[in-house]
């Protein structure tokens, strides 16, 4: 059995206010082609399939396209929502498709049942659970009163008998905690939303959408196969692909990654104005590339931005690193606020209003009780 | 051949602020009722089937449920979209779809080709245009140069050759010049949407969305089944049903009108407070229907809102007509520009913006030459 992992597309996202759709139409005619190239048995996305609830017209027609020429291929496609997706939209015809082998999760109103599947040999269980929060758990079994995502997915996937003799295949759309994180994945501050990758274990394999960086938690067994596709300057050095996993009849696993190239590429390029703009410099590397400036002059250039585009059209973002930039700290404090707990930060609006008076423990746990009620009902 | 006829169903609309979402639902299991007891070979979707182009997950799951069950009776189902629809949202998924007889137009960007379905012994062509303006039709056909909604759909129908054996259906969502419309209908100021009933004539039956007044209009073969629910009080007086038509293997057609009952009613209720209020009065009907009250008390009633809605829980509506409201003319100027041209109205609008001097010709032709403009390419 061969399957190609994917995941995060977010069809229709804009970065820096330049549309993604020309670069994903391009990147889903490459997977195409890796598809007649590799031949898979089947295909799978692990949710975030579109950047909005509600995509645009292009954003569906280019799924559409893809889904149609997936079909004519002949291979099983797997697919959940995220939590950029709108399950029930992104679920709409699902019964109908699963006539035509088309799988997409429901949204979650009940106990997940898997898929039985057979290729290659295998005899498989696929298992589709598209993203969840506690509230919804809650609300499929009220008696279990889960409380946080750690115990939201332990006591769903706790619900799941796994068949003994198949290859029991799951595919998430959650926050694993260790996992490396970027700019653009959607992470909520203080870490309430991560889990333990000791719920997936039991599984042969888990295929993780939600997290943009490619990388493997705990084991290769449970995998987030990453973005296909830059979406900000921090993926700058990612090399993007798409996972193949071949299972044999013993269940045992070979992985090859292939590679991605995208219609254009994002680069972080630092310098002073004249080194960036000489020739010899930019020739070097593809110009239309999505970038991100930094310069290093201390005077300001006149008219960087517009004689910046005139080479590089795509440019993105423009700063500069010099004595005035370094001496404001900005930047720090902005970064600070990403690694504190939402308790920290109020405790510091707490006192900043209280003539620098700390809360008092009574105090710190009423707050503590509700961001965690807020971050899990969201 | 059986076929049963719908169109704006408008799944998800609010009116008055008042979600008809559960009235859908009631009415869709209705729907299903009707299948069961006449069991038609197909079922026509004459567009609007959403209400907005990107319609809420809500609307979304009820239709999904619809196409479930539908497919579940091994039946036919032909669906367009109309002009508040997204063509490009809801053929999401068509060329899969129809693989399991459920045919969904595809957003106008070629020349429509039939769909060959046959039943109780009648050959068919089934044609699905979707709502079209006349600047997607000279986007098809560059060379064509048409102006106007008329010319527009005059030319599309034009490349179509018909095929004499066969019963040759259209299905579409337009507005048809003569045919009566209601106060939800989406209609262009000054009829510039409207199209001749001749263009139809070709065929052998029409089945039209876009006016919720059931009707035919120039020939017993061009129908509006209009819409299964009342959308406004001016339907109030309508009975709303679904055409079942019986095509013979001769072509000769017969047509039942299946009778609907909503959930709620939409009435219109006009009197004195102290008589409306009396429970020999409203106990007579249906308390939770949708009204519309008009007070014609002289006297303002105190707290009649609050008062009305403990016995009328879904009062939309409430106005007074007495000596006082009478005399102000504000209801009968809204009227007015209804029914009066855009090139009217900016004439109005001109001479008040300069001390009531006529325009002269030319600047009429050329307002109206840009009014004409703008209205195509909405």
């Amino acid at each position: 059995m061969k399957l190609m992992l994917m995941a995060d597309l977010h069809l229709g996202k804009k970065v820096n206010e330049f549309s993604m759709l020309e670069d994903q139409a391009y990147l889903l005619d490459q997977v195409i082609g890796l598809i007649d190239e590799h031949r898979p048995d089947g295909l799978i996305i692990a949710g975030d399939v579109y950047d909005k609830s509600s995509p645009s017209a292009e954003a569906v027609r280019l799924l559409d396209v893809f889904i149609r020429r997936i079909k004519q291929r002949d291979i099983c496609l797997f697919m959940i929502a995220g939590n950029h997706d709108s399950a029930d939209r992104l679920s709409f015809g699902a019964s109908i498709f699963s006539d035509s082998d088309i799988y997409i999760a429901e949204a979650f109103r009940r106990p997940i049942e898997p898929i039985e599947w057979q290729a290659g040999g295998v005899m498989a269980h696929i298992y589709l659970l598209p993203f969840i929060k506690p509230i919804q758990v809650r609300a499929v079994w009220p008696e279990s009163d889960v409380s946080g995502y750690d115990e939201a997915l332990k006591y769903v996937l706790g619900q799941i008998e796994l068949a003994p003799n198949r290859f029991n295949l799951l595919v998430a759309h959650q926050f694993i905690s260790g996992a490396k994180t970027f700019d653009s994945d959607d992470i909520l501050i203080g870490g309430i939303d991560q889990v333990s990758a000791a719920h997936f274990e039991s599984f042969d394999y888990t295929v993780l959408g939600h997290l943009h960086g490619p990388q493997t938690v705990g084991s290769e067994h449970i995998r987030y196969p990453g973005s296909p596709l830059k979406y900000s300057f921090s993926e700058a050095a990612h090399q993007k692909s798409i996972p193949l996993i071949e299972i044999d009849p013993d269940h045992r696993i070979e992985t090859t990654l292939l590679g991605l190239k995208p219609l254009r590429d994002m680069r972080i390029i630092r310098g002073p104005f004249q080194l960036i703009t000489d020739p010899k410099h930019y020739r070097a590397a593809d110009q239309h590339d999505y970038v991100q400036i930094t310069l290093t002059d201390e005077l300001e250039v006149a008219d960087a931005i517009a004689r910046l585009r005139a080479i590089y059209p795509n440019l993105m973002k423009l700063s500069y690193d010099n004595k005035r930039t370094q001496g404001s700290d900005g930047y720090r404090v902005a970064e600070a606020i990403h690694h504190r707990s939402p308790l920290e930060l109020f405790e510091d609006f707490y006192q900043s209003q209280n003539n620098h008076q700390p809360m008092s423990d009574e105090q710190k746990d009423y707050v503590e009780a509700l961001l965690r009620e807020m971050e899990e009902d969201r």
